[in-house]
């Protein structure tokens, strides 16, 4: 290829994350050495630890430095392959930058099946890493159980849509937290949440309440700050919480989180287990055939909010943080 | 018995915890039924959960409202039984009043051997609910393992002398955390910790920095607060905290807690996991035979703090709240 387009972070300030700090620039064709696969990326995925990346929060993530292109999980179709087990034509799952064209090396790179009955786009959420995400903190480490009432933080989100919907076909009572009466809506009639606060509500914690009359065995949580602590006081006795991201925390400068009723931790002998989808890739295969298994037999739904083409990928993610996505944010280039 | 002294809780405000709070007062024997034993208690056992017992916090601890006599743990002598499996003169342990006279239930008495080897007053402490909780936290939950680093809060009190000894018998580094220099030099002069910081110095950071140059697998926290923010940081991947107690939280009104690193609990994938002496109970005399052993063996040493005197607990409970004590604070009658 002759030259492509990409995102670049251009931040004005230390870790800023405005639509105004990227940049859509034009760049040669890198060199490449090692078994390089061109690529053509057909979807991006948009998703909360990129804030992270920005930052240079979080070690695991690495870093997307100031003048770095931005990079992400993408679909994309193979345009050229250098390597045996890729031609062109094939669909692949992998990390690539924001770009029209990028080379990725071959090993990094899996190749998806067009054929699967599964929408494309769905690898990168719901049969993705949001989906694996969802069952590591629900059924590994909350370990959610039949009879249990389960709350997710979040729910409309590409991962707690997928958690709480986990917890429904264990056979959990689900009560899903979101922000406003539209998401709450769609989480109970679309997703089969057996009830769905809106924390953006004046009488949440009123809501709260009476949406778990007998308390909470597991807590899946993406958001942090108030709304965590709001759910505090309703941990039953050994109860749960699978933690899955403070997304309240991630945005502008690092600040404290203020708990008022951390004591019910130890009150009720709570459990708190932070968690890394990364740990859980190696079970990837198994964990998927499950999710996949629950999409085709329609028990598992799933929403996608697209924007569209390249240049729109930065305030894509600006949307995404402020909470305007329902279920898995991605751009369709 | 015509008459016995006791004390009782009669605060000035709602949950106040001052000497003033508690009266030493006269009472005609209480009238007993089913099998009850009259004791002449020996050593009450002075507890941080006391505070929330009169606070009426966390429910599993009952609570001793106004006017109630205080009660907690003790070690007595049978003076009179009606129940065939004690008698007079034996020596027991349970729960009762903070009296020099008073009837007990004898189901809720466990005969103590006088003949063990192990003073009467490490019933209640080393070998009593304070050795089975470090013995939880350490060994059960934490989980501490053969060349792991440990940092104990409040480490030259009761609990938290035991836990750090626990971990290093089990081949690990431990760090304390103790308030001031004297208490730090007789973690690790007596004690046997590796290391020990005075968060009361004012370079406490960097002190908490220079002990954990790899940093820290478990964090054993009694303590909560500044001291526990300030060990975030330096948490390993896939750290585990045992949560054994917030006592920086206790004294006064309920307040929030904020704390700067709770994100690290996230960025290292961290379990805190909250414990229970109560769900150890059963587990009792498995526990208190490790700990014995190791008493007798020399390499589990322990320090009493001994207030002299019924009037003097309530004095006692006040002093042990504001760190005054080295180790286990018992009340002599």
């Amino acid at each position: 290829m002759s030259e492509s387009r990409r995102i670049v972070y251009t931040p004005r300030a230390p870790g800023s994350l405005e639509t105004a700090d990227f940049s859509l620039q034009s760049a040669a064709a890198p060199v490449r050495d090692g078994e390089q696969v061109l690529l053509q990326p057909l979807y991006l995925s948009i998703d909360p630890y990129m804030v992270r990346l920005l930052k240079g929060q979080g070690s695991y993530f690495g870093r997307v430095a100031p003048g770095a292109a931005m990079r992400g999980r993408s679909i994309s179709r193979v345009l050229e392959s250098d390597a045996p087990q890729l031609r062109a034509g094939q669909v692949v799952l992998g990390e690539t930058e924001w770009a029209d064209r990028c080379w990725a090396p071959a090993q990094a790179l899996t190749a998806i099946d067009e054929d699967s009955g599964i929408a494309l786009s769905a690898w990168l959420g719901v049969a993705g890493h949001s989906g694996i995400t969802a069952w590591a903190g629900m059924v590994d480490v909350a370990a959610a159980a039949h009879g249990e009432t389960v709350v997710v933080s979040a729910a409309s989100g590409a991962v707690g849509s997928v958690a709480g919907q986990l917890a429904r076909v264990r056979g959990c009572r689900v009560v899903g937290i979101a922000g406003g009466p539209d998401k709450a809506r769609h989480v109970v009639e679309d997703l089969g949440f057996h009830a769905c606060v809106d924390y953006k509500s004046a009488d949440f914690a009123g809501q709260l309440a009476a949406a778990l009359p007998h308390g909470a065995d597991v807590l899946f949580e993406n958001v942090g700050g108030a709304v965590f602590d709001a759910v505090l006081p309703h941990l039953k006795r050994y109860a749960r919480i699978a933690l899955c991201g403070l997304v309240s925390q991630y945005a502008g400068p690092a600040q404290p989180l203020t708990l008022q009723h951390f004591d019910q931790l130890l009150n009720q002998a709570v459990r708190l287990q932070a968690f890394r989808v990364y740990d859980y890739l190696p079970r990837r295969d198994q964990i998927l055939a499950q999710l996949v298994s629950l999409i085709r037999s329609g028990e598992l739904r799933y929403r996608e909010t697209v924007a569209q083409g390249l240049e729109a990928a930065p305030a894509a993610l600006v949307a995404m943080m402020a909470g305007r996505n329902l279920g898995k944010q991605l751009v369709r280039l």
